[in-house]
């Protein structure tokens, strides 16, 4: 046995010669650019970033996610060509960051962690420290990418599933949470940069939450398309009730009742997640509203008075149903107190409120951030189906 | 219900200038870049790559399942600084490509759809035309990406789990495909590059395939590092063992016999397929080999006599073990005869026989590339588990 290991390793040694000559043929390798790691983590959470770019003028890291990053912070060049940066340090948590190079945003060469976003890609760089984010060693469910036909959209359709542990191998059913994406989004979101998976995972370890799966569907119609006006919120809620429910309820053992079914969403994920409940409140017991609110009562989405009136008028009678109401658990809203969707948060808990319901508003530090939501979601997911 | 429709569009159409605001906050948008669109697949099959990168001086498309590409193509500029190239029309499949923009490798920026490589990310584009590996109308399975703790490495791992349509609410168990990648892969290539998953899907739709669970590991040790030896050769079959078998039969109702257990990789996981099997051939009834050979007898990876000598040593009772054999309905080579480890393979398919073993081989055109190693896929999975 010690034998073979020995000459196992002399021929592991021989697979470098094998892939070099692979990534030969793709392209010249250079020697610098082998050689440099990116991201590095440090113990304290700050983060090195690293980009071999010799040619550059000007590079840069940027990203939505890291605290006062701006536009970019502009990296330096070391005479290999080699330009590094460090930020931070970070809060544990995850961080989507792209380089501009003189003016192209591209993802990290060295880092296979991505999310993706509404057609598009980052790298992501998870920073360790926190109970309910880390991996740890718990029982681990799984994310599945599942496809499906939209019969709405006329296309295949893919969705991110989160299923808890033990499900592969039970025959229970569970309850369901839909946890819908922001416009900046898409299905990939929660499960990247939103660790969903790894919250669930350690939430149900530490017995904070109910087993359960949840899915989490494209929100929009298709990939965003600059200066096409978007026709999602039509679409998103017939597709929603006609494909991804069913396709849901049909997949997996799901408890397909009220008392079993919560709706959440973040930004326009929030909006989106109020209309589909207002559709037919008789489906869902739970709703989560992370920085949102109605979209078209919101003046900062530069909806009128006119538009509010309208939205008023056609969901009276849904927001007046005293009987849906009695089977409404929880209708939960967080948002931070700089976020830019602050006003229409509160207008929208306010208008509920006028309309004989009781939502659970609270205001958190922060803005509108993966930094909150992740937050937010470790929040209400324990609220659930208890 | 109408009147609701249209105010919701109207709402819709406030997305865009609030992706737009989130947006200007990361990076200023530049207004050419936001318009343009990569990669547009043609009818014909060709490709049309486009990236904005106004201040390089040569760009790029490169990747190594494109043929013909050599080193890259450059792309020409336009006078709003797009570069752009059409190639093809290419065959019905996947094709992983960056662009090289002076020297530094990107994935496209304006596509979300990536494959991962072994601690890298490429892009993705899929040219439709396969019935076998085009997503089709039919039932679909599910690929989980799932955690889990290596005894062996001290660490978490991840690995990537098939599982066929109707599985996640069925309460039947299934065979299991063991699939592994290449030495310039990882845990994600058969399911992005390989399609594993739709021609899965479609063979089972079919009729052509017997529905199987298929576990996708991690082959490499870690990141590959260059200059460092890998020593993942041991470490892989350890891994396997201990960890990577008994997590998918902890985890999925797998049939947990010789006759519903199979293994089969392409190029190092080729070799890591014939390890693993030869380590307790009892565990397998299936075994494929795509593009590879025992690595320890290929004079193309730099092998001696002496080595060739002490791996048939240490493997000689094995490969000379009659009662293992009985159990043992196929093992099935196949190759390309451009391919640089035609000798490798061929030599060991002779090693086999000498031995008394009955492999199927073939050869196909083409090379060391995953346009063979799809095909293969499709070739052998319909012989497994009927």
């Amino acid at each position: 046995m010690r034998k073979r290991k020995a000459l196992i390793v002399i021929v592991g040694a021989m697979i470098p010669s094998l892939v070099m000559s692979l990534e030969s043929a793709v392209a010249q390798p250079n020697p610098v650019a082998m050689q440099v790691v990116s991201p590095v983590v440090k113990p304290d959470g700050a983060v090195i970033f690293r980009v071999y770019a010799p040619k550059a003028t000007d590079v840069k890291v940027t990203g939505p996610d890291i605290p006062d990053l701006g536009p970019g912070r502009t990296m330096t060049r070391n005479d290999d060509g080699v330009w590094e940066l460090t930020l931070g340090p970070l809060a544990a948590g995850a961080y989507r960051y792209v380089f501009n190079i003189d003016e192209v945003n591209v993802v990290d060469p060295k880092s296979g962690l991505t999310a993706e976003s509404n057609g598009k890609v980052w790298s992501l760089v998870c920073v360790p420290g926190s109970n309910e984010m880390d991996t740890r060693d718990v029982p681990h469910g799984a994310v599945s990418e599942i496809t499906y036909y939209s019969s709405v959209l006329k296309r295949h359709r893919r969705m991110h599933v989160y299923t808890p542990p033990g499900y592969e191998k039970s025959d229970g059913t569970y309850p369901v949470l839909y946890l819908l994406h922001g416009a900046f989004d898409c299905d990939d979101a929660w499960t990247s940069v939103g660790r969903a998976g790894d919250i669930l995972d350690n939430l149900i370890a530490d017995g904070k939450v109910t087993p359960m799966i949840v899915v989490m569907p494209m929100g929009h119609k298709g990939p965003f398309k600059w200066g096409e006006p978007l026709t999602d919120a039509t679409a998103f809620i017939d597709e929603f009730t006609k494909d991804v429910m069913p396709t849901a309820e049909r997949r997996y053992r799901v408890r397909a009742d009220r008392a079993h079914r919560a709706i959440a969403g973040l930004s326009m994920g929030g909006d989106q997640s109020l209309n589909v409940f207002l559709e037919d409140m008789n489906r869902f017991a739970y709703v989560g509203v992370f920085s949102s609110g109605v979209f078209a009562i919101g003046r900062q989405l530069g909806a009128s008075g006119d538009t509010r009136q309208k939205w008023l008028a056609a969901h009276e009678r849904a927001l007046d149903d005293a009987d849906a109401k009695k089977g409404l658990k929880l209708i939960w809203f967080a948002i931070g107190r700089e976020d830019f969707l602050l006003d229409l948060s509160r207008e929208t808990v306010e208008l509920l409120k006028a309309h004989g319901f009781e939502p659970q508003y609270r205001e958190t530090a922060g803005g509108h951030t993966w930094l909150n939501w992740r937050d937010y979601l470790i929040e209400f997911a324990p609220k659930l189906f208890r």
